[in-house]
């Protein structure tokens, strides 16, 4: 798939901070779909660990196809931190930072793998610090599902929407109305 | 604000389908903040009727300012109907419908007041066949809030992030580190 890997280049992995069962379960798996739909390779979440949505997620991608992981972290301060020390970049999305038009060209052209941070209701001050950009997508008060969407949007210029998923078991076919799903067969092999 | 009318020139209406409390509460209020944050003039929903998600959401505009109606209707299909009757366009979001990067210039260049739909689990056939564009934002699974957000920012191309909110009683000052917010006196002058 190297046509994938240049129409999308930065590799990118997403960190949800302190995901709560309850209340987040829903907003998370969001997040999670759009950041493996829009190009994203992998994600990672600290606060509570929660089975269904990883069961959920690697449904979607048994099923879909691409490559995408994700794990959990208890510890996401060290994870931040040895991220950066792979001299790797962070990003963190956040209502309060510099608006990504006046920032976005600058992260573009670094081409570092990057991590692009989420919260959490109140992301603690040291990721204001650790990240090399505090990037704002509208500083009205939001969806960090929608902030997370526009950025990656800008970030991959739109060719995000052009990614193909390997090996997935069903594909849609973009109809004017209604549905239209086939089955793909090249699945099936893996099991012979 | 003349500007911000040229600037975000299509009105846009949010129908938001079959809201359940329990379970969509956080992701449709993320939806409606969505939609207010990036440009849009109203929302509409249906499903069961949730007082606080109304609250939320006034109480937002309140603080944060801009003009934003939320509505709850009981008859969607009645909605739609209507909302067509007065020579109004619809947009179906949709991942099985046309990718939105074949579709948007189309949309763009129709000046009618647009209502831009999203499920909803299950949507009836027949929006597919009451909409005047069915747009997928990637034809994979991911969010509505995602697909929303991209598609605003494709419609607006961008200048949807420079929208003033008229009234704020606050206001964010973007900063490359840490918070900061700024509290508006106008707003007080009202009460005079």
């Amino acid at each position: 798939m190297t046509e994938q890997r240049d129409s999308v280049r930065t590799r990118t992995t997403l960190l949800r901070l302190g995901h709560r069962i309850a209340r987040d379960k829903r907003v998370t798996t969001h997040l999670f779909l759009a950041a493996r739909a829009l190009g994203m390779e992998a994600a990672v979440y600290s606060g509570t660990r929660d089975r269904n949505i990883e069961e959920t997620i690697m449904e979607v991608c048994k099923s879909w196809g691409g490559i995408f992981s994700l794990q959990y972290t208890d510890d996401y301060r060290k994870f931040v931190k040895e991220w950066r020390n792979q001299n790797r970049t962070v990003v963190h999305l956040t209502m309060y930072g510099i608006p990504i038009r006046e920032q976005i060209e600058e992260v573009r052209n670094n081409h570092a793998d990057k991590l692009i941070i989420v919260g959490g209701e109140k992301v603690p001050r040291e990721i204001y610090d650790l990240a090399d950009w505090n990037t704002s997508v509208s500083s009205q008060p939001h969806s960090e599902v929608s902030a997370l969407s526009i950025f990656l949007h800008e970030l991959f210029e739109g060719r995000e929407l052009e990614k193909e998923f390997v090996g997935a078991k069903q594909k849609i076919v973009p109809q004017k109305r209604g549905k239209k799903v086939v089955q793909l067969k090249h699945e099936d092999s893996r099991d012979v």
